[in-house]
């Protein structure tokens, strides 16, 4: 039988969604919950692997068991078990086959910033140091849209060989309160630090240190080089998935 | 000269607005900001005094000082000065003789909460361990508009003697996602603890533990005890101050 999760995650005490020695992960915490609450191992794929610091609202992951669960039940039980910075919204029997990961038609991420100082949102929303033109930066992520090689916004130390993505939204979306505001990312793949360098670049637009037609030159180069730097993860929010089936 | 600060601040670190020997307030930590920002000891004298835990966002306060501030200078001091739970939005020139607390007109409080386990939220959102019927305590909050002796609303150890106040917003919002609720209440005055007192009697309405017209008994009793108990601090948050002037 597989099952499907669909996770909440504050980023901060994690090393990131993906196992790691010495470190707790998001995966890990889930794993250990898991083994108690159903009383026998679990390996928990996730859809998106958030890195360190990085939140998500929307985390879907599967797992397999032999043991017919009963979700409402086992629900309660991995929000009991599992940290206070883990909540877990659903659990329920999945098609056969599914696979969190492969199955995945597309991602979508929010990176937040609030252009005054943050107090109560102050670990999910990167505060900006100074002025910013949110018109430019949408002038400018218009021209991320599409099928691209992003090897410019991908980390050199990254191993995924395909650096080719297809991005379906890209844009700052002012909120309730006029001070803040959030970017929205969609595409069907996301690679190592993506939206990061995406965020951070378009910072560099927005105060006018990189002209808008700046970031098809960055594209052309496929250098991660000659992007701008991470924007911090603090601000990143993976939002949902979506999948076909 | 007088001047008015517009204050955030994430409760969680502080014992409360009021300076109280031995912790650390958000009156103490202004205080302490703002004597090294413009060079002089200044009292700080908020327009509400919110308990240890509640948070705020649109806390209002004054000082004197016989120097003429460069106000934007000040403010980016104090923001560098302060804890980073605590954010200045704003420091302007008072009307002479401007008293944060005396000449407020209103203050508004919404009390957070949340119909399904919280991550990002949790610090911020009091999460309903079972169902609850918002319309039921929307009908019983409804009681609590007007004027009314509060007194079954406020501590038995406040020292505040006249406990009438007039109440003219209480209901509660469902927003953007559908789980996410916040009770709104406005007031000329607030007694101590008396949000916490409404909001902690509304939930053992709306879980059927007390019927709709419960709220008018405990009213009339003017008793503490008749009310529910007091709801997390942490779903509160002070946000906004009205002034007449």
């Amino acid at each position: 039988m597989t099952y499907r999760l669909l996770i909440e995650y504050d980023g901060r005490p994690f090393c990131g969604w993906q196992k790691q020695k010495g470190h707790l992960s998001v995966q890990e915490a889930l794993e250990n919950a898991l083994t108690v609450a159903i009383r026998a191992p679990a390996a928990v794929i996730g859809a998106g692997r958030t890195d360190r610091g990085v939140h998500a609202r929307g985390q879907v992951a599967h797992f397999h068991t032999e043991l017919t669960l009963d979700t409402r039940r086992t629900l309660r039980s991995l929000n009991g078990l599992t940290p206070a910075a883990i909540a877990v919204h659903a659990l329920e029997k999945a098609p056969d086959g599914f696979h969190a990961r492969f199955d995945a038609s597309s991602r979508r991420y929010h990176y937040y910033v609030s252009t005054r100082p943050a107090a109560l949102a102050r670990h999910y929303r990167y505060v900006l140091p100074s002025p910013i033109d949110f018109c430019i930066m949408n002038k400018a992520a218009a021209h991320l849209l599409g099928e691209h090689h992003f090897g410019a916004f991908c980390l050199q130390r990254s191993a995924t060989r395909n650096r080719v993505c297809t991005v379906s939204h890209a844009q700052w979306i002012q909120e309730g309160r006029a001070h803040e505001w959030h970017f929205v990312i969609e595409a069907n793949r996301f690679l190592h630090g993506m939206v990061r360098a995406f965020v951070g670049t378009l910072f560099e637009i927005g105060r006018g240190k990189r002209s808008v037609a700046d970031i098809k030159r960055v594209l052309a180069t496929r250098d991660r080089s000659a992007a701008g730097p991470a924007a911090p993860p603090h601000g990143l929010v993976l939002e949902s998935i979506r999948y076909a089936r």
